[in-house]
């Protein structure tokens, strides 16, 4: 417990600590919760700090449970941020009527939209509010930002980065929606969120903001050729276009058999947790 | 799907498949679920085979979502086997009025008790029906079997391997209860499950049992300092004073700062793996 933060469990995990946290969030008008691991090395040195957000039915628990990167980041001196999904404490008619969309699926924009404005704006406290929270109490590196994401954590990750290039040194996803814009989950978030019109929609959708700028970096994107929602919500190769087209590079690797949940991302978290700690640590 | 098996569901992993299967149980006299990790290298020759029985309120999931043991079974070349916690088909009275009894904690006895001893036959499950099934459906060696556990599947692991040294070729623990007659999870329990007559306790107590014939091989135990079940469910003081008394030889290994959960399990896994699979390969 720190002024400002309060502390909802800590965990001893590879000899560092995996906590959950709340705090009165302003950007998202009520609590927040959301998670930290904290290697042993940072006790010496600040370390770097890669942010993941999760996808659709998750919360700030569900990576720091299930996909085994506290190895990896305790070797490597990485501190791991999880943030929840979608603000929860203000309610609005209808916000848990559907998996796909409101609570724990606020697609990590900032809603113009009423009633969802008053508190969906989940990029100003993602790339705002949370960094600025994690920054003062925690021992992490305020230049050496990343951040990466699953599914539509995936789509958040990508977009979010690709809006502030000067924010994040690094970014990557799992099996992320790239093509909001193009696929039903997005078209009906980004419609209640967003309202109708298309420009709107393009400022949070990764293939029309890596043609508009894309990143001196490389990116790195897996996905799971068993992905159910591989062909009608995540459509990789729409992506993997855009790059081209814009000369973005993009390592976008197609795993055979692998499915859409946390199997999938168990096994390649390490790579993702390698590639952004060479990414933090040039420069 | 094959003949007496039910797949649930199958995702890849670390190169290899975990998978979710049902079946009729014989000995429980129902339908019972659990999970079996096959690694890549299974497909070239039958691998040795780790059984763990999970704490109360888990299911066969509960290890293979949360301990990132896919990762060190697909290095070593260990096929995991995770059963379920209890039977959950017939449902008796009160069996879910308690989270220490009953669903989810048959504390892995052959329950003597009415009305319990129709299907609360979890002993005879783990140690003769789960193994004959995964010997006739997976790439199992049969005579490379260890078994682990935790926190009450600790207790079982032990119990079960301690009962049935022909069975077992390792055995290890996290956070188990070891001295489940001087316990009141056990003390509730096998009062139900075994009735009021201590003798009948003592069968599955790993203090009373390495007492009365201690195992050929080292057993491995990891607790947390932290675990705020140490001292009043846990004692593994007990259990270390019979193993001296008995020249049973015992790792008993205390980690400062950890607790129960599975941030627990999962930093330390990879040595009890590594720890079966070395007693397996021998001989």
């Amino acid at each position: 417990m720190t002024a400002g933060l309060e502390t909802l469990s800590e965990h001893r995990c590879f000899d560092g600590v995996q906590g959950f946290y709340s705090h009165a969030s302003e950007a998202t008008d009520g609590p927040m919760r959301f998670g930290v691991f904290v290697p042993e090395r940072a006790a010496r040195a600040p370390c770097p700090v890669v942010y993941f957000l999760a996808g659709l039915e998750c919360n700030e628990q569900t990576f720091a449970i299930k996909a085994g990167a506290q190895r990896v980041a305790a070797s490597l001196g990485l501190v791991l941020v999880t943030s929840d999904t979608s603000p929860r404490a203000t309610r609005y008619p209808g916000d848990d009527a559907s998996w796909d969309f409101g609570i724990a699926a606020s697609f990590y924009v900032d809603a113009t939209q009423e009633p969802w404005r008053r508190s969906y704006r989940m990029d100003t406290y993602v790339t705002r509010e949370l960094p600025a929270l994690v920054e003062r109490h925690f021992p992490v590196r305020p230049d050496a930002r990343g951040i990466f994401g699953h599914s539509v954590g995936g789509h958040g990750a990508l977009a979010l980065a690709l809006r502030n290039p000067e924010r994040y040194r690094s970014v990557s996803a799992l099996a992320p929606v790239v093509a909001p814009s193009q696929a039903p989950w997005g078209q009906k978030a980004f419609a209640a969120y967003l309202g109708d019109a298309r420009d709107a929609w393009s400022a949070y959708d990764a293939c029309d903001l890596v043609r508009a700028r894309p990143l001196p970096g490389k990116l790195l994107i897996d996905v799971g050729t068993a992905d159910k929602f591989l062909n009608t919500q995540l459509k990789p190769e729409l992506f993997e276009a855009a790059c081209a087209d814009a000369g973005q590079p993009l390592a976008l690797r197609r795993h055979a058999g692998y499915d859409h949940g946390y199997y999938f991302v168990s096994t390649f978290v390490a790579d993702h947790l390698r590639f952004h700690h060479e990414a933090l640590m040039l420069g």
